[in-house]
């Protein structure tokens, strides 16, 4: 029997590991959220920037395989869904997955800027005024442009049952459903403004939560909740007055 | 014979699409550089999001391989390297080059945020002051932690000849190169302030550089230069009063 995966991430936030998270709870293997677990921050200090693995990644999620370590979050998504049917078999197919995880990935990292648009060295409220800005344009402008795409691709997948790469669920569909949950945690009334321009990707992300085992995890101890140390994080201020369009 | 691939990338800018234009150049395989041909613009339109393609990309790059259609500059490497040998044959070797990859991607887009901290939609010149905050740090903190853990992943590496993955030349050594060639563009003191950090990092973009196809692929007219479009700009305002650290 093989050794139950190990992931090292922050203990606190769902951040980019939840991507991650999600893919192995959906796949029911055994993993060990190791940072999370007694003396893991040390154990994961050795496999990121500065730590002694020959391999150590420039930041977390990590995964360990066996010999295997993985990083960088659409990579580590990459060699899960080869492994456990999260990803078509074929080249194109993969290939496919992964350009759209990418492309997730980028809207993460605009939804992460909108609250540190100048440094991540120093704090939200450091950059409050420029946050506000970025979180305008982000809201108004990126938010519909992502949603519209990754929607125009769902409809344009000629695979049966909702999905977005061919008739079965792959870990583009879990990470589509984590991206419409921080981006409605993060920006309440711009997501509510935008109710009913994107049904097919809210389709995607309700059945997506309605998996056995994803809605086993998500009503665990297992699944963190939402903080302002996160990703996607709820400032109300960075909303406050910015109107979307409801219609393309 | 195989047809020549099809690259679609702006026609005025290096960007993204350079370091597929390189992979291309390194391999020596035929390929258009569609944009840069009559009603070239019009054809890449098809493939980005808005376009007709069922597989249209988010954005550009896309590359066309016959049948097959790949977007996101990442996952387009990843394709080409493990049909050009410009990555290791193993799942572990073509994992970590794609890991490594996605790290440079990262401080890429690093780089283009210090003249657009706020909207991809307004002009630098409206948000100048924000990226003179966001430079100071890019300059100041993120370079020299992402340069310095490229040199250690170099250092790490027990294969011979100074590459970043194995013994052979990988699409990760062509892309540190352009980095590093797009750094030293956009911000030349600063790069002169950090000359002798980063000395194995330095030789290995010198021995891309010397490579005959890259050396002739750099004084051909394909090469564009560097200009004000592009993700590497040089506004020297950006990194006027910045002082650096020539060590870590």
């Amino acid at each position: 029997m093989m050794e139950p995966y190990k992931l090292y991430y922050w203990p606190t936030i769902q951040g980019r590991g939840e991507f991650v998270r999600l893919a192995l709870e959906e796949a029911g293997v055994p993993y060990i959220d190791v940072a999370r677990g007694k003396g893991g921050m040390k154990e994961m200090n050795a496999v990121i920037a500065g730590g002694r693995d020959e391999r150590a990644a420039f930041a977390p999620p990590v995964l360990r395989a066996g010999e295997l370590l993985v990083g960088q979050t659409a990579n580590i998504l990459l060699f899960l869904g080869a492994r456990h049917k999260l990803a078509p078999r074929s080249e194109a197919g993969r290939l496919w997955c992964n350009q759209l995880q990418l492309t997730i990935a980028d809207v993460v990292g605009e939804a992460h800027d909108t609250h540190h648009p100048i440094s991540v060295n120093q704090y939200y409220e450091e950059q409050a005024r420029e946050a506000k800005a970025r979180s305008r344009d982000f809201v108004t402008e990126r938010i519909p442009k992502y949603l519209d795409y990754f929607a125009s691709v769902l409809q344009a997948n000629p695979g049966r049952g909702g999905w977005m790469v061919g008739s079965r669920i792959s870990y583009v569909d879990l990470s589509l459903f984590q991206l419409l949950d921080g981006l409605r945690y993060a920006f309440p009334k711009a997501m509510a403004g935008y109710q009913g321009r994107w049904p097919g990707l809210e389709r995607l992300a309700a059945k997506v939560a309605a998996r056995p085992r994803i809605a086993a995890y998500l009503g665990s101890k297992r699944r963190l909740s939402n903080n302002e140390d996160d990703v996607f994080r709820h400032y109300p201020e960075l909303e406050q007055g910015v109107r979307v369009k409801p219609r393309g």
